[in-house]
């Protein structure tokens, strides 16, 4: 019978004197007189277990002493209580028996650390490095928490398309999909025939999943997606990737306050479940990534955030006497060094900015009675800047008609989002959560190549 | 204050006597004597709400008898005690707003049975009918089971790759992804320079993301994807999509009997799980779209899933007398016909096939002992045939370079995937289950393009 165990189980419960059984990597190796230390890590948590392996071990000398970094080993034996510093429990070996060796001349992982930019080379070991295997473990839990908050208050998530023939407007330059021989494009009155292409027509990676997911809010009230979108943009900067996750709740009868409201409520509860699911992880960022997180992440639950309008942060930036490169006008859009100077120094908290000017917001915005300004909040983080992005949709037929004109916009393309105005048309509004940027605040990562597993940016996508 | 609430929520909890609001579409009106009787459903759950409306309310005439299929409204009213069969609860209107009306000449939902087809030209209003309602609900859930199955097991959830420059040998025709301009593809020696492309080499997109999962399995144990994978198939069938969603489990320190144990266990869940927190959708997918289906779905509960080798499989097909369209003989790939007699008429339940030809499996797959059949599995289901495919994976360094080169595939390119093998290597498996069949499974429904929001097929890419 095996007492396989993970060894975060282990760890926990302490099963102390019984017989246990592991799987997994050696970290370190360490020999003393007449038996050795090993650290092993399955990659289930942060710790490690150590291993104490008494030379009159079977094949010690062939095996034993020559395990090292990287190795992947079954071990089974007795769970002691360990009477050195650093651990409560250590693991006295009656069998170790090795799966794969590691070549410490080839194996690019040994001891020590390595720079983010070289993991990046080595896409396929990184994770077997502490701090990518932690980003992993957080990506996963909050992954699971945000289908846990918005499923216990009656959301339906909602697959949205990823290959799609509609555009959400301005959100970005997309992506071509095709199955066409590049090397021999077929052509009508000089240009692509998109007709002899796997759809009929041009297709594109979705920028973002709103427009179809308001027809699933229109239906059953409150939905989310969360799934891939893709910006194909030229921007290599650590704030960007072309494939990354997002998270779009859309709620029916719902304006811009109860938005807001909804919004701040799942940024605590995130930041919350990581705190209580993940605290040794969390500890080791801030350890080693970044020594203010765990004060600003605790200061997200204490406190609400705060809420601006546009106009005031406007009349705020204009009078605090501060310079700044972007200059600072009713009508302009509110730029990173403007957006972090009110979040960090101003407020040094999150903050929320509402009731942009409508001439530099998309056409399915909700306009405000004064005519000027539309019905959308932003929110900003420390550290990091915009995290949330949503608004009040435009409801009324009427209105999102002439808004689609004023922008050059086809009524034909829109037809099926204007019927949703035409039949049994509702308030509703949604937000968009960058799913990267939120990994980025909870774990202090400066660089969003960090928090997803195979980042693709212009010029790399490796595997 | 408001008293707005969920129908759903009212329906089961039925304060009577008490203050409630509901926000909504109208159904259907049925006008009495001094009163009207509102049929409304939110979309929380399959049941509408009855309201009673009587003709002394405010704009009576003006509006509520103006109502139709589809309006938008909000009610607000005391809870009461139904006397009518039919339902335990209705609601006495006290105000009734009207948020939005439905033309009834031209709202292409009306009180009648729609077919499928007709709805599929209209995939925008489509959700808001009984039984595609139902189906995004149940899609929901099942989404949220899965998660909750592998993280209660301390599987860890990765975003592989939607972008990907890597194959998974053998799965299907890819897509292109591309910024190139197509109606000037830039050229280099005859051939599309791929070197100018967004990624700097000709990118597509995923047909599964096992093969980076396994790079994430070797580093944290017990991992598993949920995501969108593609096929440029022209396959024009009620079986196929071009875009559908793959669950993908894989396990460190795993053979394929415990592969095997964990996939019954899985599809056990899902379906417990949906029986559980679906019923009112399970029993209108029973009553309307497939009188079998309760019997089938409890049947997969109540006994073990059958197994077979594909060798035994082979000597029944032969032996049993039956004629098949397909020839049936040891190295040829079971048929559907096959699948489903062994299935439906031989066992009468879930069935497992393992341990096929290594001739006609991936090179991933890892090879018995008997070096001409491989560690492989398939779930066959009845309805439906193969829901899940899945192996242990070849984890010796050099039964894999074997393999890979006697099916022709380039040492180079799957560099990264032999070093998984050659650092630290452990038996690992896994399968994919294709979420859209299981769908398929627990509604009845016949055609795929039913069971995902926006089917991608050859030619169709609406929205």
């Amino acid at each position: 019978m095996s007492h396989y165990r993970r060894i975060r189980q282990i760890l926990k419960e302490q099963p102390l004197g019984q017989a246990v059984e592991i799987k997994g990597w050696i970290r370190t190796r360490r020999d003393s007189k007449g038996f050795s230390f090993l650290e092993v890590n399955d990659g289930s948590c942060v710790a490690n277990i150590q291993v104490i392996a008494e030379e009159n071990l079977p094949r010690y000398q062939e095996d034993i002493l020559r395990l090292t970094t990287g190795c992947s080993v079954r071990i089974s034996g007795q769970l002691a209580a360990s009477p050195a510093k650093g651990q409560d429990v250590e693991l006295k070996a009656a069998e170790v028996e090795v799966y794969g060796w590691a070549d410490p001349e080839t194996y690019p992982l040994q001891k020590k650390r390595h720079s983010f930019e070289f993991l990046r080379e080595i896409g396929h070991l990184r994770p077997r490095t502490n701090s990518l295997g932690a980003v992993a473990r957080v990506r996963s839990a909050l992954s699971f928490a945000v289908h846990r908050f918005f499923q216990e208050q009656g959301f339906q998530y909602i697959h949205t398309p990823i290959i799609t023939t509609s555009d959400c407007e301005g959100a970005g330059e997309m992506f071509t999909v095709t199955t066409l021989d590049l090397n021999n494009v077929p052509r009508k009155e000089g240009r692509t025939d998109f007709s002899e292409d796997f759809f009929g027509r041009q297709a594109s990676l979705t920028v973002s999943g709103q427009l179809e997911a308001e027809i699933y809010c229109l239906a059953l009230g409150n939905v989310y997606t969360f799934g891939p979108t893709f910006r194909a943009e030229n921007s290599n900067t650590s704030r960007h990737l072309a494939e990354f996750w997002m998270v779009e709740p859309e709620m029916a009868f719902c304006d811009l306050a109860q938005d807001m409201e909804v919004a701040e409520s799942f940024i605590k509860y995130l930041v919350q479940y990581v705190l209580e699911h993940c605290p040794e992880e969390i500890e080791l960022f801030n350890n080693f990534v970044d020594k203010g997180l765990k004060g600003r992440l605790a200061a997200v639950l204490e406190q609400d955030f705060a809420r601006i309008t546009y106009t005031e942060a406007i009349e705020r930036l204009t009078t605090c006497g501060k310079k700044f490169n972007f200059p600072v006008s009713w009508g302009a859009d509110l730029q990173s060094e403007h957006e972090r100077y009110l979040c960090e120094e101003v407020f040094k908290r999150p903050l929320i900015v509402s009731d942009y000017p409508k001439a530099i917001k998309p056409f399915y915005m909700r306009v405000n009675d004064d005519d000027t300004t539309v019905a959308a909040m932003d929110i900003l983080v420390p550290g990091i800047g915009e995290i949330i992005g949503g608004s009040q949709r435009e409801e009324r037929y009427d209105q999102l008609l002439g808004r689609l004109e004023e922008q050059g916009l086809s009524r034909e393309d829109y037809g099926w989002y204007l019927d949703l105005r035409r039949y049994g048309t509702a308030p509703h509004a949604g937000f968009g959560l960058g799913f990267e940027r939120l990994i980025q605040f909870v774990s202090g990562m400066a660089n969003i190549r960090e928090v997803i597993p195979f980042p693709r940016t212009p010029g790399s996508a490796s595997l």
